[in-house]
């Protein structure tokens, strides 16, 4: 098998599953995103709420993903483009109004994002994690000024993601109240059984990254699959979420969240990690070496530079492989 | 020149527009639509006047009749769905949404038409009347009841098409007060000049089909074309702006609107022509000859049937040709 062949699966979302997908893509002609779908913010939150539908701003970043690497730079364009002024429709993207339509159309939401690979003339195949919207909550502590080791509760990933406290854990739920575990999305599963390689990060890494863990399913499925496990780590810590975190301190939250997952790399941006010793250590507890590369991008702070995460990716591939 | 590379252009808006082209697609690959661009009710409205964008509404309809014809019966949907409940999106049309979009992207309209075209993938093209956002004035009279001969101004299509006194004649301005006349489309009025059959109507009289002939650049083409000219009637009067309207003073008051236009030919349903001889003398007014067939859907009241209507285009065309 060549290794344009591969298959392979990028569980995120946002721009950091944007800059994986774009690098896959690169790669391979064979990827699937599969994305997060507990974001209760801005044009996602307000179709989540006046629509009762999976918020579509993740599963938007995807397809623009897609779309601007198999030509479709005006699909991209055009997705992510966002009303201005200060009317009904102002921020909301075109994207997430039309994936919205899709999904009203179509019912099913996995049957609507394939309807709009094939609209859009993609390859690549985009997935929700699971099929009905989550809602995060999170365990903060530093929020009560006479005790900084209370425990408060925080729900709703915008909340989360600017809690001025420290995240210690997540957990995710059903929304609206509901307590069982969230579903995970059956084609996910599939395609994270089926792959050859499976992406976890760079993004939120509590909005973002680690909700993947904590759907049962896609758990299970991400410890059962024969395929490499390769996590791609953030540039820069996150304010809010990740502020004042090592990059060897985002390993160790994973491994808390998942702690049967075993990982077979962890690529990382060699300027960025202070510590290499520290975060072999760390990349060591998941079962994983680290792959440490110069794949931040020269220009922009904290994004990473798609040609040169596809290099490092397709040596953590090659090593898998040989 | 076979029957299928016939360039024909359809004027008009709405339902009556988006009859005609399912009809002229069955007949020809060559259609364009030269839509009306001053609705001022619903989602196009509310777009309108807080994007300050042409209204996409009759610019929607006629990519989903294009679409539905050209194997894209998803796309077609998908325009057509409006989002319901209560919130800020309810009642917008997702085509007219994704219209929007692309304007504010590329900027230029028939740009941005020719894009949808083209990510649509139908054959149609699909063209504002006007690059300008258009407002409607009528001469009104029967609103007073003192004095049932005074003619009132009334501006605005909704305002139009909904009162409940009987349209005189219309008149056709640049959104925002501008007194002078409106631009044509210029784009359009080179598909005019270069049809081989120009199709006119049916739809709503004074707010979708005459307004075509208030711009003096595109009446001029209409004027100047070789292109056959063939007016469609309308099945039924339509309740506020034709109400009592017989078929012949339908197409008196295009002759008043336009007096120095020719028609070659005009469509009218059988059973709908309470007075052949009379419609006959009003089609002579224009130099058309009328053609009585049974174009009306024999199910849904007041709309064409467009396998007949396409048999009658096709006849019309080849009395034409012949």
């Amino acid at each position: 098998m060549a290794v344009s062949d591969v298959r392979a699966v990028a569980l995120g979302g946002g721009h950091g599953l944007h800059a994986t997908l774009t690098a896959l893509r690169r790669v391979t002609r064979e990827v699937t995103a599969v994305v997060t779908v507990a974001d209760d913010g801005g044009s996602s939150g307000r179709l989540r709420r006046e629509l009762g539908l999976l918020p579509p701003g993740d599963l938007r970043q995807a397809f623009a993903a897609f779309a601007a690497e198999d030509g479709g730079q005006l699909w991209a364009e055009v997705f992510q483009h966002r009303f201005g002024g200060d009317g009904a429709l102002a921020g909301h993207a075109v994207g997430n109004l039309l994936l919205a339509g899709l999904f009203e159309v179509l019912g099913d939401p996995v049957a609507a994002l394939d309807e709009a690979s094939r609209l859009m003339g993609i390859s690549g195949r985009v997935l929700p994690m699971s099929p009905e919207p989550l809602e995060i909550e999170a365990e903060v502590i530093g929020l009560d000024s006479e005790d900084p080791d209370a425990i408060r509760r925080i729900r709703g990933q915008v909340a989360v993601a600017s809690t001025p406290g420290q995240v210690q854990r997540i957990s995710l739920h059903p929304a609206g109240g509901v307590e069982r575990p969230p579903r995970g999305c059956a084609e996910a599963i599939d395609a994270v059984l089926g792959a050859d390689v499976v992406f976890l990060g760079p993004g939120s890494w509590f909005t973002s990254v680690l909700p993947h863990l904590l759907v049962p399913d896609l758990l299970d499925a991400l410890e059962r699959t024969t395929a490499a496990k390769v996590v791609v780590l953030n540039l820069i810590p996150q304010p809010g979420e990740t502020a004042g975190f090592s990059p060897e301190r985002h390993l160790d939250v994973l491994f808390e969240h998942a702690p049967a997952l075993r990982v077979d790399a962890v690529i990382a941006d060699r300027d960025s990690v202070p510590d290499p010793a520290s975060l072999r250590r760390a990349a060591r507890r998941l079962g994983a070496h680290a792959l440490l590369g110069a794949v931040a991008d020269p220009v922009v702070a904290g994004r990473h530079d798609p040609g040169a995460l596809a290099r490092c990716v397709r040596e953590a591939i090659g090593e898998h492989r040989g």
